[in-house]
């Protein structure tokens, strides 16, 4: 098959690889695969993963093992954490901090930029029929913004900032949205805002103004400068959900962490079944946010777009 | 009266001054007052304070407004914010989050190194007979330790490390150690190990061997490299809490908050009925922190020795 394979030095190229086969996991063609900021970083040495990189995707299972056949067939998106189904994390069902998990296109796995990909049926999620694969191939992005609503209590008049236009920003402002009525979009990029807006958004300039601080502010962008306005914007006592990985020493000024009492809560991978219902229901708007859908062989024009604009898909089958 | 004053660069004086008269306040003669690292730092000029430091005091209310004057005469100890009155966040009864607060020796209020402060009736605590000066003046920073368990749910058995051997490091390890039998204290210091151990704390080394991660763990340093530290120490998804105000930019790696989905709580200052109880009970031992007692006109060496040891106490009516 083919696939884009990220080297130790940062370096993509297509590749014609086989095809991943692993015991008891059923094996999946991609449909559609989205490019995250946790590609983008990848590119950069994060992780310091090699091989095939991509973790969100919408495909047709092809193959399974004998107890799993009935999923042959299926249209499926699937969580991306696999763990070592043995240890205390696995045993309460939280394979998302198994300390030997591997995860898909980000580690110890190969990922969802090639023409299938392998995953255990445990994993698996079938897409309902009236979701097409544009849709559906949201719902890992979705499942993490809807990590948030396990962890905080998002009430109809909490007041709820979001510091990020950029993809995942969007879609957690939009799955916040769906409890609270007071949910302002902070961005730096017109054309994201504008798409932010489009979606219903109250957008707003990163400096923009607003009536008072937030009982919630989402760091989203990815960016040490997030999370120094979201302690800016949060209220004394407040709480700030923390979604940007920042890597390596960051220089902020923590001081109001103490002072003003407020908590900070690190946010990860969600749950595909709420993300799932909410995208079926429309209440999530998608389509605005696709600026492009390349063959993997383009990757290189794929991945600049992205690095510019909101999301980019692939379309494996036709590369 | 006398009185210590702290001018705009950060040096001390002992000078002679007018007692504080405040309208609607009472008049307190301070017998104790403890110094902490926050007068410390405030020497290095945190907070822009100039006036009189100090916030940790028990004294005897010699004046009072008339509708308190069942205050005279009695022993105190003080909560040392002082809120406008008016603001939601007092209406609420939390004035330590007033914008337009006062803090005793800390924001626009002269402070405890003095021979007489200042506060109103409200924020006063009578101290227990049994409970004597040496002991009471521990009352604010057991207050603050007091303060995480509003915050957090401390059980039996959650495992609890104290990252910080110096005064408040000890004193949280002892209060939290009223709840869990699985409090572990980290220091650098081996002289303030030996006093750890000596109150009945399991003490260890900072890079000291532990038995896997801890639920919550408390950065009673002061510096950046405690927060670090508590980041190796948390379980994922557990719970980091911040005692340490760390100024100015501070660089860490803060990748494990996403990524482990790690909860950090700031936590400020605390209730001062379970601290009184706490200490009248006998359960927090605080007399082998007391490293020495000064008069004030000794600043100089009682400054000299809080930087290197444990609590040093003034006794401004020996001055």
């Amino acid at each position: 098959m083919r696939a884009l394979m990220l080297d130790a030095a940062g370096r993509l190229s297509l590749d014609d690889v086989g095809e991943p086969r692993r015991q008891a996991e059923c094996l999946i063609r991609v449909t559609r695969a989205g490019i995250c900021g946790t590609d983008l970083q990848m590119l950069e040495g994060y992780a310091s993963f090699t091989g095939i990189p991509g973790h969100e995707f919408v495909g047709i299972v092809t193959d399974a093992p004998v107890a799993d056949r009935e999923w042959i067939g299926r249209r499926v998106v699937g969580e991306i954490n696999v763990g070592c189904g043995t240890c205390v994390w696995c045993a309460r069902g939280v394979k998302e901090h198994c300390p030997a998990r591997t995860v898909l296109g980000i580690r110890g796995r190969e990922g969802a930029f090639a023409e299938y990909l392998a995953l255990p049926a445990a994993n698996l999620h079938a897409v309902p029929d009236g979701v097409d694969d544009d849709v559906a191939v949201f719902a890992e992005p979705t499942a993490a913004a809807c990590r948030i609503l396990e962890q905080l209590a998002i009430e109809t008049d909490t007041r709820v900032a979001v510091v990020g236009d950029g993809r995942l920003g969007n879609l957690t402002a939009q799955v916040l949205g769906t409890r609270s009525r007071h949910v302002v979009l902070f961005g730096r990029h017109p054309h994201k805002l504008k798409i932010a807006s489009d979606v219903g958004l109250d957008a707003q300039p990163a400096d923009g103004r607003h009536n008072g601080r937030f009982d919630v502010v989402v760091d989203a962008t990815g960016r040490p400068s997030g999370l120094a306005r979201a302690l800016e914007l949060v209220e004394p006592r407040g709480t700030i959900v923390l979604k940007s990985t920042l890597h390596g020493e960051v220089g902020l000024p923590l001081w109001p962490i103490p002072v003003q009492e407020i908590t900070v809560i690190g946010s990860r991978c969600g749950p595909f079944a709420p993300a799932l219902t909410l995208l079926a229901s429309g209440a999530i708007r998608t389509r605005p946010l696709i600026v492009g859908t390349f063959p993997l062989s383009a990757f290189e024009a794929a991945f600049s777009k992205a690095r510019a604009e909101t999301k980019v898909l692939f379309a494996p089958g036709n590369s």
